[in-house]
């Protein structure tokens, strides 16, 4: 079994927009027990395309084409696919119909550029999509079937999920294959290699682990090739095996983020949270507020980033400032007293250090940070020291100080 | 003068990591006036690899192969070469000598694995890589240059542009080319097309203007065909052209972000910004803390997320949240005056909206956002009205707010 995908546009090769949708199908793929055989990314020009058509052909039973489809590339890529299946377009009067109405009621005028995206090839089963104009295209010639997608990576995924994977999984047999994921935080991937060593090493052998280390965490996923309640069960042995070694470590099952596990913990309990940033700038705030719905457990915080806002607003003390420094346990308790006095928040998180380029003294080099988590009636203060760059900085600290935090929730923070 | 761009890794094809390189490679081409013919990503696997050389060398000139070179999978990739190019590896002392003293320096033991990194081809010319231990190869057959570089971003970028570049303009001769770029924000892409219909149909057919349009912002890049003093006089007269037209829609020449734009204003004025955040939930304070040395400007701001944190830390009054809402005229006049008293800044931003997906009202709609601008002696409140999900209309409401901003320091806002 192999797929290949092929990403159309030269908005693509100009590099004016990073193509994610790949990755995004092969992660898909990925667990589909399909690794991608190859990727493509070809122009808006037929010749291209259609090589690319043909090489797919020859390697793949499945090929996925994104892109190319929008009301003014429309020709080429649609047309060029009428070609290569030789079949003809013909007016979709439903599809068309709706558009017209869609238009309407934006008070918008429908163009003759959009009659044509209502034009279907005679050939393909349409795979309606309901996001974008743009229609799904489902080809089969000599036992491969192509797909031919929109670009738009939410029409792309939605027209994938609901329509595309179960046709693909109803004509084809994929590799059975049982994925279980972890999630883990406060330990860089070297500990948890070392700490699962042993365990990696006993595994049976259809079993596999991988480590996907990602800023501040580790995802962890094992597979395994097969089927059955019986290996069902074996991987869910191990990966309760897995949890019970990395003890306080795990902060989930199944792809998720810290903020998002924070957020649920805090609904469960009626709790709200806070934060008081300087280094991190108010990435934490973000990443709380990148969770729709975090209205409901996240009351805000203040970016301290200024000597004078953590005085004014946090009540730092100058003395602290002058004596130990921004970046200190004091001045970190200090942020987070200041924090939960102005606020009726049940927990604060409060972040100093140096995220870099500048800002390094002899002893508190670029990465250390200090993180302080709490409530009214405890603090906790922990000191980290990390390496890389001032984006990787940002984004390590933040994700140190969700998991400090998750454990201070969990009264696992002493 | 065509180019492919050959990705190597099985991660990408598993979707593990998105291929940034390929459209960093894209734009540097575009800039020297040759688009990609193609990309392609092929897995860690020899046969692919060979296939994918030999596709690439019927059609293009300039072969740019990244990743697949880290100690661990050296043998695929390298030894590929070395059988494509028939040639073999040989220990180069330096570079070893250099790997030692770098792991001595760490206190880190040297291994066996690192040594082959120091194993390089006969055949090739090598481009030294300074930032990591993989290095850059340089291949020449039959008129077709092949080079192969390391996959971390940071290390290939540096190659390319301290030395694959500078080679590539000895050996070939690029289409002649100028560029010419601004940045505009506070209008859409279609108003400025609009406004620059006129201007491009009379543009001279050697001149092209392309639309770039990312969330808020619109960058704007003449490309010109040829060379000469003559020509770069017309560009640059054409450019100024076009700044008149756009007027106070333009932020900068050349790539730059807002962000940082009214960084460099900030201190050739030595004054200062905070901002009072609500539905953009702290990222106008990561946009402003993502540029190294904005402590010099930035002094942070206040993320009232909760009604709670809008009244006690900014004193918003109860009565405005309660008769007219969050998302008000009232409320981010009230939010920027408390920042303003909280804190001794020369301006501040204050944005409140509704980001979506929940909570919108009949009037209100998902993307209706109120944005105040300001200093203590004035300050001017705008509403503005986005379409797209909450990502997007968290970083367009940031683009907005800061364009506002930039504006209100020029004294160009009334």
């Amino acid at each position: 079994m192999k797929a290949t995908v092929i990403t159309i546009g030269d908005e693509i090769l100009i590099g004016q927009i990073v193509d994610t949708n790949s990755a995004w199908l092969g992660q898909k793929f990925s667990e589909l027990g399909v690794k991608l055989h190859e990727i493509i990314s070809v122009g808006d020009d037929a010749v291209q395309i259609i090589d690319a058509l043909n090489r797919a052909k020859s390697s793949s039973q499945i090929v996925l084409l994104t892109g190319g489809l929008g009301p003014t590339k429309d020709d080429i890529t649609k047309k060029t696919l009428v070609d290569y299946f030789q079949t003809e377009l013909v007016l979709n009067e439903e599809v068309w119909e709706k558009m017209k109405q869609i238009f309407e009621k934006r008070g918008l005028k429908v163009l003759e550029m959009n009659r044509s995206q209502a034009m279907i090839p005679k050939a393909c089963t349409m795979l309606p999509n309901t996001r974008g104009t743009a229609q799904g295209m489902w080809f089969g010639i000599e036992g491969v079937v192509f797909v031919s997608m929109p670009g738009v990576p939410h029409e792309m995924k939605h027209l994938m999920e609901t329509q595309v994977i179960p046709k693909l999984k109803e004509k084809f047999s994929f590799p059975k294959i049982i994925h279980a994921t972890i999630m883990s935080a406060g330990a860089g991937e070297s500990v948890i290699a070392n700490t699962l060593n042993d365990f990696e090493n006993d595994l049976p052998s259809n079993i596999k682990l991988a480590y996907l280390p990602d800023l501040g965490t580790v995802k962890l996923r094992l597979t395994a090739s097969g089927d059955g309640d019986e290996l069902k069960n074996e991987v869910a042995a191990q990966k309760e095996k897995m949890k019970i070694l990395l003890g306080d470590f795990v902060y989930a099952e199944g792809e998720e983020k810290l903020e998002s596990v924070i957020g649920k913990l805090l609904i469960e309990r009626n709790e709200t949270v806070s934060c008081a940033e300087s280094c991190t700038g108010g990435y934490i705030a973000h990443l709380f507020t990148s969770v729709p719905g975090s209205s409901k457990y996240f009351d805000g915080g203040v970016v301290s980033y200024s000597y004078d806002v953590k005085e004014k607003i946090l009540g730092v003390k100058n003395s602290t400032l002058n004596s130990v420094g921004a970046v200190s346990e004091e001045c970190v308790r200090e942020m987070l007293e200041g924090l939960l006095k102005a606020t009726v928040t049940t927990y604060g998180i409060s972040v100093s250090g140096i995220a870099g380029p500048d800002g390094a003294t002899p002893d508190k080099p670029v990465g250390t940070v200090w993180i302080a988590v709490g409530s009214k009636e405890k603090i906790v203060a922990k000191k980290f020291q990390f390496f890389p760059s001032r984006m990787e900085n940002i984004r390590v600290f933040s994700n140190a100080a969700l998991n400090l935090l998750r454990l201070f929730i969990l009264g696992k923070l002493n």
